[in-house]
């Protein structure tokens, strides 16, 4: 997967340039192309304050034959347009998978801000991919593109369905203590009289479980509710 | 889903502004709200060539309190720094999951450029996800963050997993067609002697097939050898 090369074909803008570059650094891809990039675009990019190690390394090619020559797989990204494919086009999502899978160096190319990839450029591409978006705007911007796509080839499929580990809850204990608490406050309080029924502390028992605490909540709960108790009973 | 609110709290870049909604709006999402904005930046976005129904229609709040006191879920975003979260922290895999089952309107928190949400931003929070990066490299561009966000929140769970249709593969009336013409143009051409066994003949077939070609491309392919074969025979 560090055998992905991001190519960016005729970028325009340094921002996206260094947008780009920002979410390599940020999902662990290394290795930048580019094809013939505006000069001063580039070079702007390249000093900007905080162009991290992926802008410094990027490399310039000025054909795209040259920039994926090494590269075994080599697959486009299209708004999906009104152009027809020669390729196939797949969604983001399948995509991704066939890149992972992929044994040897991918080429993922992004097209310019403008024109996003020619025909030319996409007769080098093996199949296309598309981010799958709202029909009425589907152009999306090259730095926010090649960050979605990232995400989408290093996004955790099983941590989507594993539900993480919680936070520790409460023991019944700390929950029947905070229960007596509270029953002892309203006491205090004057919301119940001294002969409460059984009844009203299993309904009060049940609404201190719905409150599903955590065992260090419970414990600062507690404390509040000691503290009141306290103030009720001096202030009796 | 089109009741998730988009909430950037002290958002001070105006080309981050304008990510955000056009993210928003190539994803489908249409409500975006500013808490606190750097006014000059919020007035630059708006009045920015381009900018969508989305910016346009944003609304815009003195505190974060008031900006999702309509919704009944409310999540904030971190890039996991060092604080120590006193909620749920969930990868965005999950918490998207929980986000999409959730039965009405959602607000998700985007803090400021330079210091995310705040201690007290994150208290208005039920829970948090973090988009997972590089331990080296975790802040995230806003525009980006929100982008890939609204990605997981969109993207199809399906899509990852079905292969989409495969172009019409070609029919074996044409690779057998097309067998015959390659080895018609092969034996014009020398490279087999007319007596060719049978061996050769199996190969040529199995090599034909493993082209895996398309109906399309056969065809295409056909039409190539038949000017070949024309032409080795006009010559001979």
């Amino acid at each position: 997967m560090t055998s992905l090369r991001v190519v960016l074909v005729s970028p325009r803008n340094p921002l996206n340039i260094g947008a780009a570059a920002r979410a390599m650094s940020n999902f662990g891809f290394i290795e930048l192309r580019l094809v013939n990039p505006y000069q001063v675009a580039f070079r702007e990019a390249k000093s900007a304050v905080g162009a991290g190690a992926v802008l410094k390394a990027a490399s310039e090619f000025a054909t795209v034959a040259e920039a994926v020559a090494d590269c075994t797989l080599v697959v486009g990204t299209t708004a999906g347009s009104h152009r027809e494919p020669r390729q196939p086009l797949y969604g983001l999502e399948y995509g991704a998978r066939r890149i992972r899978k992929h044994q040897g160096p991918v080429a993922l190319l992004f097209g310019s801000e403008k024109y996003g990839l020619s025909n030319d450029n996409l007769s080098h591409c093996q199949w296309l991919i598309e981010i799958r978006s709202r029909p009425q705007h589907r152009s999306m911007n090259l730095g926010q593109a090649v960050a979605v796509c990232l995400y989408e080839l290093v996004r955790d499929r099983r941590a989507a369905i594993a539900k993480p580990p919680a936070r520790k809850p409460a023991t019944a204990e700390q929950t029947e203590v905070l229960r007596e608490r509270i029953e002892e406050a309203l006491k205090l309080s004057g919301y119940y009289d001294h002969t409460a029924v059984a009844g009203a502390q299993r309904r009060l028992r049940a609404l201190v479980k719905r409150l599903n605490l955590s065992r260090d909540d419970a414990a600062v709960w507690l404390g509040i509710l000691r503290q009141i108790v306290w103030k009720l009973r001096s202030g009796s």
